[in-house]
């Protein structure tokens, strides 16, 4: 198997990436973006992309909501939930006392601000593209920076050492999705979410509202619901809504199919086990069973 | 065909059931109480029963609800709508002038009020079981009677004259049904409503609205609903519920299996042309196409 | 106090209003209509009118519902509700062996259908028009008959011996209610009911949805809803509502003036003590304290 | 009045800015971030501060929302909807034959691609931090930049000349809002907005759907909701919403006291006047006459 990353190498991507089931001779590639690395499974260079979905500190990554939602299509085959966690590395040999310039991405200063306060007062930050690429940069010793703030990741792929580890003040955790071809979806394995992007029709208020109604009547339970402009005027959006369950389940599939009915248009983002082995919550009457004897129920009434 | 119907002769009733395409030699049998006509049918004495349903002015008829809702089960196969049209009849030879005594029934009384107190302010109005038993109180000579109000059709049926037509002070309509055992409902004649009973399950707050969304979410339009006690406690209903469409169509039969699945108990009461031949009001998307589009692409999904 | 109840002398409607807390002066008179009773309160030929609402296995008394709906209007000031038990009465000296004839209202003689196969299988049973009525024509000694099947009151008000207590098939509790004039509703109890009827504006899908979401999202809890026909044509119909709480309540005010807004018209029926003591189910942040603390932060915003 | 807005000078912001009703004595200052510019006004270092807040391409300004929802209360007073445009603009005497080194923003350069491709197909696009900062860098002749893509503001704010206007591929609009300290709101214009963050009370599933309802029962209209990311777990959300109508009309004044009370917390952001003056959508009996009539129905049955 060939799998697209977004890179550079070292990035807690790629660190997602690694903690799923890979054989030894699958290959791992870096993309400068998430763009490229969903274009390389479009194009069938790879056979699917590791990206991240969001962060529980600065929300979801645009960039993959908007390349699911109107991109070629792509299904998500795994989640990945990663807890960020920073080392500060150096180049051996680089103690604590001598860090003077520091290379990070503004996300991880803003998470190790207290730390940095603390350990490195009279340090300067110098804002990355990337963790990963702050790694690189020290690795390289370009711009005279002293040392990173990366993943642990990141210190082993270009040989720092490591300074400090965990030094993030508050906890937090990214997401991160595989995504390949559309296709069969894996089989249901009792703890797993749908994901789907739903257009509303225009001008309809209460859409919204309707929306949720097609998954509350059948009790379908949502795990998250974000919505994303779409188009060029402002108040024209589409929401992208993750739930519990399988589209194999007979409750996710009615309500998929509502919302096919009462959306301009649903894209179909995939079944997956989730990473946290959560079962779903069941509302009464809500199972596979209540499913097929209701209609069973009704093949009878119509005389089939 | 053998048909039943809510005696004795001459009941509007009666006149329902003529309104039907009914065979030369179908033979109509009176019985005393809806009861013992539907148990007529259920017994195989009689192949189906017209009774009264609801009217416009006495509302629902509780005894046809209740048998329908816990009787053995027979299945709605017909609605008939009449106005309910009142004259007042005696023997021949009895005019205006002479009539002191009047028979009929309370609710009959109840709307020829004003018609009574100007054209016959001095009259006592003595009750009867139903209109068409006065008729024929009047005709056999009992009880001192000079007239009854009562059908147009009691007249001819007991030989009474007419002495004055549509003596009804409001306009009203009863709405009658033609119970038969269960079977395969008709096909779809494009004006259809169908008829249950939903028993909530106990003690949950929220089940009428629960009740109600499984039909908004398939947008199926209501025609009436009324509660009616269940059991020793009071506090304790079920539901009695039409519709617009037919069990057949997708949208009603989706919202019956929700219903099925939500519901203690659902208890199906046919699907059967409407007698104003009003054509269902339809929502967007819940045409049997946007149904079928729907699973399709649910399969597709699915791998099937 | 003077007290109007549906008569006669010996119904379950008088031993209702006996079970209120009475006065030595109070002067109880029976009326022969649910309408009389309450006219001789609108009147102020009395000061209020006790009558049967609802019955576990007969359901709603429309008589009282439609006077409630759409007579002048009165409100409920107290509820009772009654288990109903029969007695087998006759006049003094008739043992249960002598009774050929017994005379009875048809809802008596079917909650006693069992006792009656059983212990006097070869009896006739006369329909009486009510209970009471039929102990009175036994007492005076009318029409042959030789015992009445009736309230333990009538055995006592019409001198009558008891030859069977208890003599009902099956439990049923029928509820009343005392109706006065309008005015100020009593202080909360703490675990009152409140009666309305709404009147939906014509033709409008969803009407009742709508309705009942006004008690939902308040968080106020429905004991009954029934639906009664309006005017001359069918498909038209108000909703006779009781829910938990009382009128002086934030949650259930607001769900009032929800309801007078979406509705053509509503019809406040009081507020008063539930027979059963029973306290409300209160939903999560729906008390007194949370809307006054929300009215107060709303205040604050618009610089009140 | 001090302004302070996103700079540098001449990006969209300050043209936003502009485009209020200044006096010759206001002061416009640029800050380098949303932060810094919200922080102004928290210390009162200016008086308010206009930042962008949505852009129908790219989606929420998620520093503004989170800024908004979490940092010290502010108030939206003034919204202002700008189209983005695009011209390329370069040094006196700069021809586009000549231009090889492009400078904008990614999002600017996505939004030129096509123009880009048909009139300068050799030119390296090169990132800036924003358009106008990209001009601001190819007035002063670093980085060897050739040209910028940037607002028509920053062309006259850096001396630069126009090589083509409206490059832009599609139509696209920036929202941006003026945010002061928080006190009494503007009057009611008659075609205003409301802004709030509802904050979900954890772990109720159906919150979003409640807090949709308290809107949708009081005939509110939402213009715009987004989730974003709460707290260092996954799947923690607060929304971030607008609906028609001031906080001093009934209806939203029902509707945010509802939300009070269901929210674990509600962050009210003003009322203001909607720049595209567009009036709100009454739905049937939501006036504030409508509410008052309610009121006063309410107080005559509670004895008020």
């Amino acid at each position: 198997m060939r799998y697209a990353y977004l890179g550079p190498p070292g990035t807690f991507t790629e660190a997602a990436l690694r903690s799923l089931p890979l054989g030894p001779d699958d290959e791992l590639t870096p993309f400068p973006t998430v763009s490229a690395a969903l274009d390389s499974v479009r194009e069938q260079i790879t056979d699917g992309a590791v990206v991240p979905m969001e962060n529980s500190i600065e929300g979801s990554v645009n960039a993959t909501l908007d390349e699911l939602a109107v991109g070629v299509r792509l299904v998500i085959s795994h989640e990945v939930v990663i807890e960020v966690a920073f080392d500060l590395v150096a180049r051996p040999g680089v103690t604590l006392d001598r860090v003077r310039r520091v290379a990070t991405h503004p996300h991880a200063e803003a998470q190790c601000r207290a730390w940095l306060a603390r350990h490195l007062p009279g340090a300067l930050v110098v804002p990355a593209a990337s963790t990963a690429s702050a790694a690189e940069a020290v690795a390289a010793g370009v711009a005279d920076y002293d040392a990173a703030i990366a993943s642990p990741l990141a210190a082993s792929h270009y040989s720092l050492s490591v300074l400090a580890t965990g030094i993030q003040d508050t906890d937090a955790h990214t997401r991160f999705v595989l995504l390949t071809p559309p296709g069969n979806p894996p089989p249901p394995s009792g703890h797993d979410k749908t994901s789907l992007v739903a257009f509303m029709k225009q001008d309809r208020t209460g859409a919204l509202l309707e929306i949720l109604e097609q998954f509350a009547t059948r009790g379908v339970n949502l795990t998250r619901i974000e919505s994303r402009p779409v188009g060029a005027r402002l108040g024209n959006y589409c929401f992208s809504i993750d739930c519990e369950g399988h589209v194999a389940d007979a409750r996710v599939g009615e309500a998929l199919m509502g919302l096919h009915r009462v959306c301009a248009d649903v894209r179909f983002l995939g079944s997956y086990a989730r990473a946290d082995g959560q079962e779903p919550t069941m509302a009464d009457a809500t199972s596979d069973d209540d499913f097929r004897e209701a209609q069973r129920w009704l093949g009878g009434l119509r005389g089939e």
